[in-house]
Formats: C-alpha cells, structure tokens, sequence
C-alpha cells in the first residue's frame, strides 16, 4: 500500500535482512526498521514495533530464515531449533506466527536459501488471501455507501492489504465512491491512530468518530455497513476482536446495519467450539488513565486522563456471539457464521 | 458533599459573593472561584467553569441576585432586565436557567434583599430534587450491585447531591456495598475525570472502564444495573443525553440489565413531544482528535491523539427512545418512560 505515494508493506525481506515499518512511532513518524539478527526480530515483536496476526506470522517467518543465515554451520540444526524456541516465545497467542516458524523450519533444514523462499511464500499467502478478501468483501459494497470500521484491520495488521480495510481499498479502486466513519478504539485509539493513517495515506474520505457515537450516526441513516477484523473465530462463529466489537454488533443487529467480519480463514480455530473458549486477556489501566499522543512538534508523550488516584479495568478484547455477525469475509468466500465448517 | 473530607457544595452565596467550584480546574486542581459581580458570574457560566442543568441553574439565579445589589437606585429596573437578558444569553439551551432568571427577576423587582433569597430557594429547592431522586433510586440499588454509569451526572452538575449518582450516594449512605463502573465517557472524559472524583471523595468502591467495554462487562454478569442523567427528556420518555448513552441504553436491554435515567422533573420538556424534535449539538473535532489531561505535577495540556491531518465528527448528545428505558427516576417517584403525563 502507500505511504506518501510511496508503494510499501508492513515487513519486506531484501539483501538478506528484514525491514519493517515501526508501528510504535506511527501516526506521528514514519520510520523504517532493519535487521539481520533473529533476535533483534525477536525483540521487534515482543516490543509491537510490528503488530496485527499477519504481520506477525511473516515477520517469525522471516526471522526464522534470518536464523537460518545466521547458523554456523558445525551446529546448523541445534541453533535453527533454538532460533524458532525463541521465536515462538515472543507473542504466544499468534496462531499464524506458530503456522510461519513450523513451516520455514522445515525449509530451513535444507538450506538457508529455501528458508528464505518458504517465508517469502508466507508473506506471498497473506497478501493473496487478503487481496481476495477484498475482492469478495468489495462486491457488497455499494456505490455511495458510509462503512464503519472498528480498531485497525488494515494492512499494518498483515503483510499488505488487510483484512477489515481490504474491500474497503478494492471498493475504493474498482470506483465506488466511498466514506469510512473510524472508531477512534479507546483505550489504544488503533483506529484513530492507525486506520486514519492509512486512509489518509490512500485518499479515501473517512472521519474518525468517538467509540461513543456508533449508535447515535447509525440510527441517523449515517451508516451502511460495519466490517471489523478478528482474533479469532471460534468453529460457531462466535469472533474475538478488539474490545468494543460486541457492542457495536449488538447496536449494528438492533439499528438494522450489516456486520461483518473479515479475516483470513487461518483466524478460525475449529479447535475451539465456542467463544466461551476464547480467553480474554485484561491489559494494565495506565492504557486506560493515560492518553498518549503527540506533545509537540517532534515529541510524543501521555497526559494523565482521568482523576488522580483512580482505578481503571482494561479488557483488551471480547467476543461477539454469531448471532450478531451477519457474515465472515475470508479469502474463500463470504460465509454466514454457521457455515464455517463447510470451510 | 465532601471534598477531602469537607462538605462543599457546587455553588454557593455567602456575605453577598458568589463562590463557585473551578470545574475547568477538575479533577486535577480543587480551586473556588469567587465574584460578586453578574458579569463575572456570566463569564463563568459560558467559560464551563460551571456546567451541569442544575448547577447552572443555581449560579444563574445568584446572578440575578448579584445583578440587583449592583444596580444603581436611579435606574434599578432597567439594569436588571439588561442583566437578565445578559445572563439568559450564556447558554441558551439550558432550560434551568430561564426558570430560575425569570423568578429571581419577580423578586428583585421588590428589592435586591428578596432576589437573594429567591435565588437561595431555587439552590434548596435543587438540592431538596436530587435528594428525593436518591432515595427513592435507592430502593433499587440492592446490597452488593455493581451500577454503571455514564459522563456526570453527579453533584457537580447539580447544586448538591446529583441525580444519577443521587442514588448511589443514598445507597452507600445506607450501608449497602456497592461498586461503581465509570464509563470514561470520551470525548472530553467527564465520567474518568469529574465522576471518578466524585467517587473518590465519597469513598465508594469504583473503577473507570473503556466506553467500549461496557458490552463485555454486562455480558460476563459484571453489572447489575445502569443509571444516567438526562439532559432533556421528550414528553414521551425519549431522552437526550450525553452521546453513547443511546449505544449503553441499546446494550444493556439486550443483555438483560435494567437502564434508569435519573433527573429532576424540571428536565421534561413536555413541549417536546418526541425524541425528534430534540436538536443535537455537534461540537469541535479538536474534542476528539486532542485529549487533554495532566502532563507533569501542576501542569495540564493536551496530546494530539489522531493521525495528524484527520477529521473527526463529534455529536455531542444522543436520543435514547423510551423504549430501551426502564424508568425514570424523579423527586416525584420512579415513573415507566410512557407515564410521565401522570407527573
């Protein structure tokens, strides 16, 4: 996608080493990572200089066949298997991330060089399933619609593209005329933040709204269609995503407006029947108490929002029952959440 | 009600002075301004340094007062129909004000002594509102619930006491155990910043939550029951109110959680036959895309917390339609959004 007119993907591999836009400086600077080291790579994920389950799964993927360059060869194996023990310590819930290491380590035992090709392959298999979640989401799209997005589910979130933002960008291309009301996603505003950046970034007329004011625009008529992204699927349909998701499906299903989930097929996990199984991870109230942003030209920094002394709880996610999911956009198709299985 | 530990009301009269709690200050400076001059007092109300139906209400009426001790004998009456014009004209949507400029008036026509103890009824006859509004919601509240609320409703808006956390405040008094969910209420935080404090003061168990966390928390059995205030309330029970009480209000009937509005009955409009005809004020987009707060010890400021170039909407207020209401909770008894006529 672009930046500046500029073409570029969330994490690329060139000359033998590993580049990566630094998502903890976006909105405010845009700046590029390199390495050659897998342990630096390592650090990148643990750090969220990349973030998103795309994103992360190439990212391992080329931090494997960094490893595999980096290897002496008197202890080629032992250090591979070391490498991916390490990899996969960084981010433990990433289901992709488990997918991209599995896959370039058996690449990896050949050769450093197929290492390379196999996680050029991953970064490629993202890309592809995004590319045609946008073809497949963009064809219920119309002509003049407003589409309300939650979070950031664009192609920051993987290696190009997106997931949530995917038939929004092919919609956008095709030549639909179009509008995005962005959930600014307290407490982390990813939507604010990151969704605007890119949209920005593509000239597609958006404004970014308080998580507040969902009900309000769309019971004014101000909203078509919501697509947020995912965390996971379970095999009901029932979806994890951002917190805020469950409330905006309940509010869309009342108000009548579409809601639905893109994701790469991958996010479902048939292992787990239901959203009961999903845990759902609390982070730490700072999030919540301190707004960051930009503090003046060239400085970021936070301002206590709240009253000094206050406690705050901070689910990071939560899960939406099927029952509020219109549909699930994913690279093989638009499915109702009770479909799944015919995957 | 307390501030660290001494009993404070929003706005108060005293040896012919105005006194009022800096709630542009809040919650990170306790600072009481004083004045005994109307224009003053009208700056104050416009600047926000008072905000709140009632608690404008009040100051407004020590206004008048204020306006009839300064006015010179040789042209008494035309200086206080000036002033009343002058003070109507600072927030001319606050249907308190009118109500209490048009009776001060009455009795300043008499003399300045008798304006005074007009205005000192209607801060009584404000306190005396929200005291019944907290007993009889009280009645609601059983031993060890868990009340949501949204934005402030609490004594600063009032003269003294609140309305929505009337009950609350009643409840805690009591000797129930009860916890209190504040939602930070974005964009401009007053729940995380006034109600937070408020609670904090009072000593009664609270945590701050993410506007977008609401749905999650009712869903895992983390709230027994929702309490609001109201900014107008349509004849038919429609209410106007802080915006993302209408999204609350949509959840909380379908996850079963019984959502009160809690307001004077002054705050019907009976004019107003339905939500529809209430107007809906949009306010600035720095709102959204700047959040201010404190930035280091004694110094408040704001961060820029958007991608730098993007536009915001910002609907300041929503319509909740009866039909998502539980109740109404007024000095008057607790009424079903369809009886209000029965009042």
């Amino acid at each position: 996608m672009k930046v500046e007119g500029k073409h570029y993907r969330t994490v690329w591999f060139e000359d033998n080493k590993l580049f990566l836009i630094d998502q903890n400086r976006l909105p405010f600077f845009f700046e590029i990572l390199e390495t050659n080291s897998y342990t630096k790579t390592c650090t990148f994920i643990k750090e969220m200089n990349v973030r998103g389950a795309g994103a992360i799964g190439t990212t391992a993927a080329f931090a494997m066949a960094l490893a595999a360059l980096e290897a002496p060869e008197s202890r080629y194996l032992s250090f591979i298997e070391k490498a991916k023990a390490e990899i996969e310590a960084t981010r433990p819930t990433a289901r992709n991330l488990f997918y991209a290491t599995e896959k370039v380590f058996i690449a990896a035992k050949t050769s450093a060089q197929k290492a390379i090709i196999a996680a050029q392959n991953i970064a490629e298999e993202d890309i592809a399933a995004c590319k045609k979640i946008g073809e497949f989401g963009s064809t219920l799209i119309e002509n003049g619609w407003t589409i309300e997005t939650h979070c950031n589910a664009g192609w920051l979130a993987f290696t190009d593209i997106g997931s949530a933002l995917a038939p929004i960008y092919e919609a956008h291309k095709s030549g639909k005329k179009i509008n995005v009301l962005v959930d600014e996603t307290r407490p982390r505003n990813q939507g604010a933040k990151l969704t605007a950046w890119e949209l920005l970034n593509e000239d597609i007329p958006f404004a970014i709204i308080p998580d507040n004011a969902g009900a309000f625009l769309m019971s004014r008529g101000k909203v078509n269609m919501m697509i947020v992204g995912a965390d996971r699927i379970a095999a009901n349909g029932d979806t994890a995503n951002k917190i805020g998701t469950f409330e905006k499906a309940i509010v869309a299903k009342e108000l009548g407006i579409p809601f639905y989930i893109a994701a790469p097929s991958a996010t479902i996990d048939f292992a787990c029947k239901s959203g009961e199984d999903i845990p759902i991870e609390y982070r730490n109230q700072e999030e919540v108490l301190f707004t960051t942003g930009l503090v003046s030209k060239g400085h970021t920094g936070s301002v206590l929002c709240a009253a000094p002394g206050s406690f705050a709880v901070n689910p990071a996610f939560d899960v939406t029952p099927a029952k509020y999911i219109t549909g699930i956009i994913t690279e093989k198709g638009i499915f109702k959440p009770n479909e799944l299985d015919s995957i």
